[in-house]
């Protein structure tokens, strides 16, 4: 269960070291997560030149890798930045955004986790479920696409590839493979921004820079987005106007607000 | 004259079906694109790697293509794309930003056009009649850049290409050549807004993903998008709040809205 | 001093003329900057390829050259475009994003200047410091990171560049290496949205384009950055609300404003 003292522990040191969270994302998000890492009071700097990634994941705290708008070229920085945070023990974040719809996602996603050790693994139930289908030993997963079934393959991908997984949805699970918690904050008009789950990713990055212990980090990242979440699109109207107020109140969020929202 | 029952219709098939919409867009615009078919009720992709373009639209009901930040790769990416959509017959949508304003743009459109046989061409005015200009068979076109101008520069360019050609502008003009349908909703204000033309122009795309006669399809995306730009700058101080209202408002539009705004 | 009649006359010609900007900046803020563009009475315009950068320049009324998400093939373009408008008198805005933080950014920096011979140069106090080391003439500059060192900085690298330098901040520094131009107005809100400082240098080429003192083209951006962002930051509850209220209030900017507004 969610220890919101270790929680709001994690949120004061971000805003305090302010650490820096190297982002190599897709296009359409770029600006939503570096905003969002600005709000949560990180350091968010985007660059994809394979002449300089190295360089720049080596002066940050955390490394984020997002497929979203992937090829070759972005691919091969990726490769390039991961294996160096590897190397210096900087936690690495994968996004598989859109594994399962095209063969080429998923070769790439079971490249980036050979290679890189990802530290946190984040995505939605059909991409957790297609991510487990790319690495060599999967066995008995369940093709139902439900909470239940996208938790048993978070489980078992969890134990193959040493990764805390989280999978976001109506309840946010999140499992080293072994101890499973859950994050029941949340609104259903978050899924109709574009890019929300990219933003989560961003932030359990920032939590993981922070924070040693994956299954915190993750855990608390995801409670932090969900909580902004639900606050946010009580004022919203629609997609447009949460985008905002996602940010704002994130920028805002205090303890008061996380202790009478979060639902344990 | 537009049937509004029928454009009602078609608004609530996205709904329900939400068709994916693969896009091979400009970098300016794919949040707010993405955005704005997650509003309508549509499922946004954006992927434009040579090695996975054919996979994902082989699974999608639309195809955006936009030239608004081409280069040498993406064209590549997109002829492969608009090749596979035309083989398996899913619709085309071609947005030939800044057509003219460089001979590389004129030439990638006039490749396009040949290869992809787009089912449907969306532009303002002056890119209208600057793609005319690279059809080979051009002739008789007026070149002052008055709106009747544009639409004869249509009305050839869709008989040439067998595209429905459509001329964004304070009046819309949709045409096959030989039909012309107008749009007269809409607010000077959202030309104030970068990428509104490009979120037309996947509108359009989610329609033509769920009415075969594109006329029809172009005609109702059109005034879906000046409908609501029309209703959202009513509340919008400037091209900052107009942009969130925009998606507001299109997630939130109905029946009842757009029987009460629609200008026949 | 700031000219406050010069100023208003400036953003006059700018909504009167509305000149081309070609833009070849980052990813994350396109949009953005596109909207400030058009808030403020410019047309943007972001085009990339080698094929068709040295059209577009000669086109357009100004170049602004940012490299936030550069790559090699980006750099060789912004090198195109650059030598195109230095041989056309076509005034290059230059923003070094992050240079100092990688060995490759210093380098690209140092090529970019002296083969464009930037007019103007903005960044904030540590990239200007991080430029001048850049520079083979380098002496005598404190390591320290205050505005004070850092004006010494701009002094010299305007000396050496022939360019007018820019620094952004608390109070923003505008010098030829011998006037030093000051604007106090501004609200630190701004510096956690992401890329206003990137939006500032897009400005900085609006005003560029209008007039030909360079000294007093981007001490009125600035200033008109500065005065927008404190009155949009005053009703903003966050970076969200702010990036829209920004656009907001940039839009509707007149002169009793800016009269009201200034701190001189």
């Amino acid at each position: 269960m969610i220890n919101v003292d270790d929680l709001i522990r994690d949120l004061e040191v971000i805003r305090e070291q302010s650490p820096l969270i190297h982002n190599i994302t897709n296009y359409v998000v770029m600006n939503n997560t570096a905003n969002a890492l600005l709000a949560i009071g990180a350091s968010p700097v985007m660059a994809h030149a394979k002449e300089e990634v190295a360089d720049m994941v080596t002066i940050a705290s955390a490394l984020v890798l997002n497929i979203g708008t992937l090829d070759a070229a972005w691919v091969e920085s990726m490769r390039i930045a991961g294996r160096t945070a590897k190397e210096k023990s900087i936690p690495v974040v994968l996004d598989p955004v859109g594994v399962g719809a095209t063969a080429y996602r998923s070769e790439v996603c079971k490249q980036l986790i050979a290679e890189c050790k990802p530290a946190i693994i984040r995505g939605n139930a059909s991409e957790i479920m297609a991510l487990l289908d790319t690495q060599a030993q999967t066995k008995g997963v369940d093709s139902t696409n439900t909470s239940e079934a996208a938790l048993n393959s978070a489980q078992i991908l969890a134990v193959q590839t040493r990764a805390v997984v989280v999978i976001s949805g109506e309840t946010d699970y999140i499992t080293d493979g072994t101890t499973v918690e859950t994050v029941k904050n949340g609104h259903p008009m978050m899924a109709k921004v574009t890019g929300m789950g990219c933003t989560a990713t961003a932030i359990v990055g920032a939590f993981s820079a922070v924070n040693k212990n994956c299954l915190e980090a993750a855990t608390h990242a995801m409670a932090v987005m969900s909580i902004t979440g639900e606050i946010a699109a009580a004022v919203s109207k629609g997609n447009g106007s949460l985008q905002a107020h996602f940010l704002d109140t994130l920028f805002n969020l205090d303890e008061t607000m996380i202790r009478k929202q979060i639902r344990l």
